[in-house]
């Protein structure tokens, strides 16, 4: 395995200092299911989500956005389009913009779908370790939208993935992974009970495009995300009795956790 | 600032008393984010959410409805569609319906969609302060959905609107107003935490149209719809510990409050 | 009223070990408003949910997942055509699925695809007893979703409908009715509380999708998916304090639930 160094405290506290500093507008077309999650988890985190997908208005929000995240968990033929049309916009005008290719390797349809919008650019590519190795041409894919891998396992084809595209790419599972190619970090910490709770990495991938648009690093800015969510999970995974507990208190953590939280 | 009069107990008594006597059916043809937490504050109130918004049964549903509530959150071409189609029926069957202009003012699109609904006569329009100022003429609309100015500077343009378009206004932030032109009420208390939770205000919007079907002076029960909100939003605010939990709490306050609770 | 049967703990028991074992993967066309707890209450209870709507996609998923399960809630023209071609794919593999004919007997429009879809040889069909009564020929539907008879008051229907269909239909009420047409168990408990959250029983017959599919009785493991559910409303009634805790407790309860708890 290739070798990865921890995401550092002062990273992290610096990352969301400026997301409340910046409050970031995040323009999120997200899959059916997790919208309300998404948005929750943004307006908790300190950014402003707006879930926009008009025929009309797409354009013109991207330009207004201060980063766009792009989910296709539930894809159906008008709303690939607009995604289409959103990141080919988030790539002329410079827009940050987080693919989250939800189930890659799983159908040949959607494959197709997840394949163009790697072209058009994105800043980022986060993804459960079934998803990012069948990207970078390893594996099948995972069961349905659940991984049958671990993270650790695809570091590799992450590191692959992110030289090919020129891309930060993402995997999250029991550690997260965060590389550009070259230098790999990493988080710890978090609980498995997260994966019973539909949309937290769906709503990880849209909370990365408010942090990969702030100013700083963007490797260590994504991986400060994924190590706040991790602490967020921490902290909820000790209050809650269950999936459904889980939840209120997560969202609860990722709004009262302070920059000075995380300190050595 | 306009003169405008707090409303009364007695009022929000009797407003909460005719809910949960009279049941009323709503017809909620809202945003995707927001559909899970608008349908459970209306039961949770004591109302009857239902989702409708088929080509084939949209029309025959107004029929059936105590009220109807549009919400252009995320609006795209086939549902818009759906909405102008429903505002119409509602118009000429007298059902009345509730207008939230989400996002007025940013997108060119999205206005026009506004505006001509805004003609179909909505018995009420809910806005926050900037979305309700740029109806009346005034000011740019805010930044994505939230709100930059206050809700006592949108007051002079809430009666301005109300006149124009023969209609109540509701502005609602710190202190909501609620007019129709000519007198004006206004709600206390609340909490901001709320704006922190995705879908308070959008659910408020279809609340209102709960309360507006109902016997009784139009003005008083959109008012009394805003001071119970604001109400439950005080107890869950003092039970929760962030958003996440603040959700819970608040359907529960909804659930539990009663007209008994609301006494000088 | 017919003759009905209590189902026993030891099957209880069984089947949730079966569902534990065999985690199914549980393809959900579902209505707009619930899919968030529709993939929440799944994951809580041991299944693996996939929403996947697509028009390039649905009928291979239809190949891939365990079970499927469709649900009338908001039928649009274009959603409703995905609904078809997976109930017609689903005939064709013998992929057991399960229909929720939401709001049966309130629009013409709607009843129409209701139909279509019960002659596609759904494994189980999961109502109200409004529903359920007038899929069977009788009554008038009832109050936009939610019923206006109880279920004992619909077992008779329920018996004639599984008879004509060649299936399981499943009244769900103060007491749940699951017949096959000549044997009908049934269970107690549960609390009314859970009718103020959507989307419970919506869920409910998602989860039975992942129930039937299991090895065993159709019948019995259908009525203990729905026993299974009573007992997880019955524990989160006693902790929470209105219809916003309780969806939080009642998805820990069906996380926490496990197949030693049923014992007699």
């Amino acid at each position: 395995m290739a070798t990865s160094q921890l995401i550092s405290n002062s990273d992290i506290a610096f990352s969301l200092k400026a997301l409340r500093t910046n409050n970031p507008l995040v323009h999120c077309i997200t899959n059916e299911v997790v919208q309300e999650i998404t948005a929750n988890v943004l307006l908790a985190a300190g950014a402003s989500p707006a879930m926009v997908v008009g025929e009309g208005e797409t354009e013109q929000f991207v330009e207004i956005a201060s980063a766009l995240s792009i989910n296709v968990g539930t894809p159906f033929t008008t709303r690939i389009h607009i995604m289409k049309i959103a990141a080919s916009k988030a790539r002329h005008t410079g827009t940050p913009w987080v693919l989250d290719p939800v189930a890659a390797g799983g159908m040949v349809w959607r494959d197709q779908v997840i394949f163009s919008l790697m072209h058009l650019c994105p800043a980022a590519i986060r993804g459960n370790a079934s998803e990012i190795r069948f990207l970078a041409g390893e594996g099948q894919g995972g069961k349905g939208v659940d991984s049958t891998d671990k993270s650790d396992e695809a570091v590799h084809a992450a590191m692959k993935l992110a030289k090919l595209y020129n891309t930060i790419v993402v995997v999250t599972g029991e550690k997260d992974y965060i590389t550009d190619g070259t230098t790999t970090l990493h988080t710890t910490g978090g609980d498995p009970l997260i994966t019973k709770v539909v949309g937290t990495g769906c709503s990880l991938s849209s909370l990365l495009a408010a942090f990969i648009c702030l100013p700083g690093d963007k490797l260590r800015l994504a991986a400060s995300c994924c190590a706040y969510v991790k602490k967020a999970t921490e902290i909820a995974k000790k209050q809650c009795n269950g999936p459904g507990t889980f939840k209120p208190f997560y969202l609860d953590a990722l709004y009262n956790l302070n920059p000075e939280d995380f300190h050595d």
